[in-house]
């Protein structure tokens, strides 16, 4: 089928196809929304390449800002004041903690786990530029909100290892069962942690 | 939490969601894996612009073509030799067809059906291109493949009136209920015209 395709159409359609989520049917589908609309498809590119060109990390937590000294929206409001700093592996990971809504502090974009495995070292993360902040800025609490994977453990326990002789608090988010679920959609291994970080009932 | 992004990255997310399936959650996880590469953005950038730049309607058919003087992948097939032309609203029909491997006539792409309410008359679909092929090249069946919304059959109505002196043969695709579908998922109006045009049981 594919073969039907003229060139140009094919390469967009094999791209499609390597975003997240995108099957072969989505991709179809906006590939053929996309070539109705011909100003969409000039938007989007013209939008890819200023990401491309103007998009950097931040320079003092990673996070995604802009320009030759990119400083984010977070790290330039001086709002954000509760002296506490989150410490997460990717960008996307600030947004779903911004949606809660629920933190004042700032962020540290790590830039992923270390995974000895996959090659990814202690050079690789920008842990320097943590120590640096933590010894220089005020800060009285980290949590480390790595994720619950194997490798994301280990490098919180690295991470509080090396932060043995720091004053402050080192936290972590708590485990649980999601507000909402029915016991019995919750597997195991959250139930039992759950169980085991069980909270007074406080009335 | 759209304000924390950086504006060229709010600008991506926006227009990403424009894109059908795409809704703000899998808006947010693919500009996080374009962000995380670079390349494939830089990619993606360039894709469209030659989709933009090179690709245009086949000069006979309509479907998707390169070039100058473009002419599709279908047209330009030799092998291609089923005097049957099969008329259908968009150019992703034309993929949904090809991907059957049942069809080895060659496309019209209309372009959409008649609809008076939305303003669409007969100058704003390939009409004139369809009655010329049709008097001029030696097709003996005409498929109407414009689907079955009440603007579609009525512009297969149309076309059919249009083709009253034409010799050949005009048909459409058999409705029916989809191979593989138990009774009881089949909506009524399908059983009903399944059953209308119920055919001989061959053994």
């Amino acid at each position: 089928m594919a073969t039907v395709l003229p060139a140009p159409v094919e390469a967009l359609r094999e791209l499609l196809e390597k975003l997240p989520g995108i099957g072969p049917r989505s991709a179809l589908r906006i590939l053929q929304s996309l070539l109705r609309q011909p100003t969409l498809q000039v938007q989007l590119a013209e939008a890819l390449t200023q990401v491309v060109e103007k998009v950097a990390p931040c320079t003092y937590c990673g996070f995604w800002a802009e320009g030759p000294q990119p400083v984010c929206a977070i790290c330039a409001d001086p709002a954000r004041d509760e002296p506490i700093l989150c410490v997460v592996k990717e960008a996307g990971d600030v947004l779903a903690i911004e949606r809660s809504q629920a933190f004042r502090g700032r962020y540290h974009v790590l830039g992923g786990v270390l995974d000895p495995l996959a090659g990814i070292q202690e050079k690789d993360l920008r842990l320097a530029p943590l120590w640096d902040r933590l010894r220089r800025d005020g800060y009285q609490e980290v949590i480390l909100a790595l994720g619950t994977s194997p490798e994301a453990e280990t490098t919180a326990y690295y991470i509080a290892r090396q932060l043995a002789d720091w004053p402050g608090r080192i936290t972590r988010f708590a485990s649980g069962i999601p507000v909402g679920s029915d016991l019995e959609y919750v597997d195991p291994l959250t139930l039992s942690r759950s169980l085991r970080e069980r909270q007074p009932f406080s009335v």
